[in-house]
Order: structure tokens, then C-alpha cells, then sequence
């Protein structure tokens, strides 16, 4: 394999953009139904129309639209998020029992955030079930680097071969999801110890908020359960520069290893397609912010710069 | 004033999104006809409808459109990018002759590139008539900075009082556009030496390339010349950590001075709209790169970033 990077960004921003062809993202967006929560008119996500066909939607809780190819939430006018976090419970309840979807399997007891259009949070919903929605999830990643005379190294991690998304591909240090209520950076820290034994005080101190990644994927086989589900996502990305003494362990399962990657080493993974799809993205950015890819050796720079940073359709915190 | 981060992105990127609203979109982009080159399919820029009315086209070289709202310049299917670009100068020319448009009263003889899809230059136009066309335009950005046990301070320019557009405003510490033919690293350094009197050799080994910021401005009245002409940029963006032994000096008439911000002070110019409205974007792109804008402390992170890194609707490098 010899992918470029702009291969790279392709397989993690999936979703098609209206202005390139307005004709074949309308097709494109006709393959889903919008995802709504009654009293709010935003489309919260996207859901495939053989998910909204199978999906065994409760009596009473929801409205599908097949016109208007929406499928819409029946919470109370005047609900509260833990109101309409029951009823999606309630829901996906019902397809776990009859074993409908794969990606349940994986069953996380782990919310996501669903916010609205103001931000505030309008419900949450199982992790593993968020992706049957289409709706927009938050991480947060960490590259953690030495800077020596012969440039930056980079630590890398290899996923346990076992885990059940992405099994044996290579990832950045530290990442993680962001449940409901947490804050970027104090999950950060979470998955900083957890992942990779950091300790506190050293991430608390040194980690430096850079930016965040956005982009939309679409879920394939690697990722484990129903492909062509809609993932609009948004890694918040931290560096972290350490002196060569500091050296991370794996703690959970998650990680089978870390070991130290000179830049060349990372492009030539990158390139054969070694690193799990967003991890890809987060280290084109980083490379992009470390003098490492310009627009002087990279043709596809700002198609790029541009792809990693996608305005969502829908709406974000 | 007070004004928000995301008041400034928005006082700079003005052009409507599809995905938001697409009615309205649909009614604003009405207000333009698509600028071409015969033989290649792509719209290259947006004139303003007023603009092509008083647009003295010579005969026999553009086609005008009015129901696909397509202005287009009928250059030789075999045209080189030089025969496209004496095309364009005769069509100014006139424009010249007559008067017709304030901002080529402030003729550069310096031409911008014109690249198409397949990032080909097409042709060249004069800088000073480029908004009349809405097409695509190129600059470079450099943020000078000590870093200090008190934290970061940085070097901000104040505009000259008798330049054309933007007198008096606080600017980086270096800003130009890129020419046709010129590479951004190169026309770094070139107005690194012109504007701010720094060492060649000091910028050529430690300014870092650090990613770039793009978003579609409307020249408004500040901008100096007609207002309502369309302005999708890209601005490469460069770091360049010092020591406070290094000091810029005004060197051509663009800068009437140099003077050292703390952060504090930087977004109380920011929130004073003290700055030019693209180099509000690039100091905003800078705090975030450094830890100093997150997600816990700024609302509408997310909107920011997506916007400060636009898509834009025309082909770029």
C-alpha cells in the first residue's frame, strides 16, 4: 500500500459535500433518514433507511415520516434530558433483547451526549447505540513526543489485538471517547492514566490544548458490526512533549503496547494503512501544525486542512 | 465593543452555508454570477450582479449568461495561462480607462493566480481587480512571539494611517499576499525582510509552518472601494518563536510600528476590534493552536474552528 494522505482523510471524511455535486449528495442523503427530537427542528443525526427499517421503534415513542424521510422522538413538549435519555434507553432496550443490531453486542453502559442547536444537551444515549443514530460524538486524542537532535519522536500505540473495533491497528497515545458531562480535558487525563499509566501532574501540567479535528466517517468493516452508519465526530487534540525518561505502559486491556516512532517511521505506517482511520487524521494534523507537512510538499494541503476541519450538518457543542 | 471570538470569525467569514439554511442560501447566491473560463467546468470566482452590469466586457471575449447567471471569458480552447491573462488585462484595461471601479485605482502591477480543479494555473490577474471577480486568493501570515516566564507575548503591527485599505488597524507582525509564481515560504521571508526588518536567515531557520486558516470574506467599506465583492482566502499561517533581543522595525511604508502584546492585551484589541479582520482569524487560529482558547473556556469552539478552516465553494491550490 502507498496511501497519500489525502487517502487517508478520504476514508475517515466519508459523507459527501453538497457543493462538490449537489446532485449526488442529494441522491447520497436520500440513503437516510433524519434523526429528530420532537420540539427541536434541527436533524440531530443521520440514520440509513434499511437501520430505520429494521429497527424495532416501541409503540407510541416515535414517528416516522417516510416522505420527509425523518424519524422523530416523541419526547413530552416539556421533557427534560433524563426524560428523553429513558426513552432512547427504552428503544435500544428493546433491539438488545432481540438481538437486531451488532453494534450492540458491544454494549458500553456509557452515555453519549445529543446536544441541540443552543448546545445545551437535549438527551444521551448508550455509546455503542449512538452510531445507529448518526448523531455527533467527542473525543479526545494525545500525541505524546521527544524532541531530540534528530528531530520529533513520536510514542504510538498498538491496539490490543483482542479489542473489538480496530483490533491490532496502531493508534495515538491516548484516546478516548467523551461521555455525557465530562470535559475534554478531564477526560483526557482519565484516559491519559488509564491507556497509557501517564501520571497526573505531568498531563495536568504539560498537555497542551491545540485545536480538534472534525470530519464524518462512515463506519466499515474494521470498525466492527452494521457498516454505513454515520459517524460525525470531533476529536479534541492535546501534545504532549516529554523528555525521554517518560515512557507509557499500557494499564487497561485496550493497549497491547507503546513504542517510540521517528516521523519517517509514522509516515511510513500512515501509508500502509497501519493506523486506525481518525488516528491517521489526528497525526496529519499534527504534522501540519509541526512544520512537517506544508503546503510546498503536500499538493492536497488545503483540500486537507479543510476536510479535517468539516463544518457539521448537524449540531455540535 | 466588546466582540466575541465567533463576531469576529463571522466579520470575516460572510459567505452563507448551504447546510444552514438552504432557502436562503439559494436566494443569496442569486445575488452573484458565476465568473469561468471556457473549456474548464468549474465556477472560478462569484461577481456581484451590480459588478457585471457596469462591467465594460469587450465585445467578442466574455459571454454573459443571464439565465445560469454565468459570466464567462472565451479564451482559445488551446490557450496558454499567458494568453488567458492578457485576455483578463485587456478587459481591465478598459475598466481602467473608464473609471469604472474604485478599487482599481489602487493598481498593484502584481498579478494573483487562477488555478483550476485540477490545480493547473489557469491564468493571472492584476491583484487589484482579483475581487472583482470573487476569485480564489493566497497570502501568508506570521505571528512573531517571545515566550517569557510571564507567558507569551507577541509582536503586533499598527497598519500605516495612509494605506488604502485598512489604515490605522493593528495587523501581525507580517501579512502579504502571494503572488502568481511565488511559493508561501518564500513570500514569508521576502515580506519578513520588506515589512518587518527580520533577519533572513533568522526567518528561513525558524519560522515554522503551522497550517493555514480559509474562510470567504465581503469587502465592506473598511476594506477601502466598492463593498459586496467576494473574497474566499487562504492564509498560511507561520509561527516564529524569538528572544527578546529580537526586534522588528518598520522598513517599507506598510507599518508604522512595532509594539510587544501580552495575551491579555491581544484580546482586549481583538474584542476592541482594534485588528484587521483577517488577521483577527489568525491570532484566534494562534491562541487555540497554543492552549490558550479550549473548549472549556470558549462557546463556540467548535463553530470557530470549522469556519476558520472553510471549504471553499471555488478550486484552490
Amino acid at each position: 500500500m502507498n496511501k497519500s494522505y489525502l487517502d487517508l482523510v478520504n476514508e475517515c471524511d466519508r459523507f459527501p459535500y453538497y457543493y462538490d455535486d449537489p446532485v449526488y449528495y442529494k441522491q447520497y442523503v436520500a440513503n437516510y433518514h433524519r434523526f429528530k427530537i420532537s420540539g427541536c427542528n434541527a436533524r440531530l443525526g443521520y440514520i440509513p433507511n434499511d437501520v430505520v427499517k429494521k429497527f424495532p421503534w416501541p409503540k407510541g415513542l416515535w414517528e416516522i415520516d417516510e416522505d420527509k424521510r425523518t424519524v422523530t422522538l416523541l419526547a413530552a413538549h416539556d421533557a427534560t434530558a433524563e426524560q428523553r435519555t429513558d426513552l432512547l434507553a427504552r428503544t435500544l432496550a428493546d433491539a438488545v433483547k432481540e438481538d437486531t443490531f451488532q453494534v450492540l453486542r458491544g454494549w458500553r453502559n456509557e452515555l453519549y451526549p445529543i446536544y441541540g442547536p443552543d448546545k445545551k444537551l437535549l438527551a444521551s444515549v448508550e455509546r455503542s447505540g449512538s452510531n445507529l443514530f448518526g448523531i455527533m460524538t467527542y473525543g479526545v486524542h494525545l500525541t505524546v513526543y521527544v524532541k531530540g537532535e534528530d528531530g520529533i519522536r513520536m510514542w504510538v500505540a498498538r491496539r490490543s489485538r483482542t479489542k473489538q473495533t480496530y483490533p491490532g491497528m496502531l493508534d495515538n497515545t491516548v484516546g478516548g471517547g467523551i461521555s455525557t458531562g465530562e470535559q475534554p480535558f478531564e477526560s483526557l487525563v482519565r484516559e491519559a492514566i488509564e491507556e497509557a499509566s501517564l501520571p497526573e501532574d505531568l498531563v495536568r501540567a504539560n498537555a497542551k490544548s491545540v485545536g480538534c479535528v472534525t470530519y464524518t466517517y462512515i463506519r466499515d468493516a474494521r470498525a466492527g458490526g452494521e457498516t454505513g452508519l454515520l459517524q460525525p465526530e470531533c476529536e479534541y487534540v492535546y501534545d504532549l512533549e516529554v523528555d525521554p525518561s517518560v515512557v507509557p505502559k499500557p494499564c487497561d486491556t485496550e493497549v497491547e503496547g507503546f513504542q517510540l516512532y521517528t516521523v519517517d517511521e509514522v509516515k511510513t505506517a500512515l501509508a500502509n494503512g497501519e493506523f486506525k482511520p481518525n488516528c491517521s487524521v489526528v497525526l496529519i494534523d499534527f504534522f501540519i501544525r509541526h512544520n512537517i507537512i506544508t503546503q510546498e510538499n503536500e499538493k492536497d494541503y488545503l483540500e486537507i486542512q479543510a476536510r479535517i476541519h468539516r463544518r457539521h450538518e448537524v449540531p455540535t457543542l
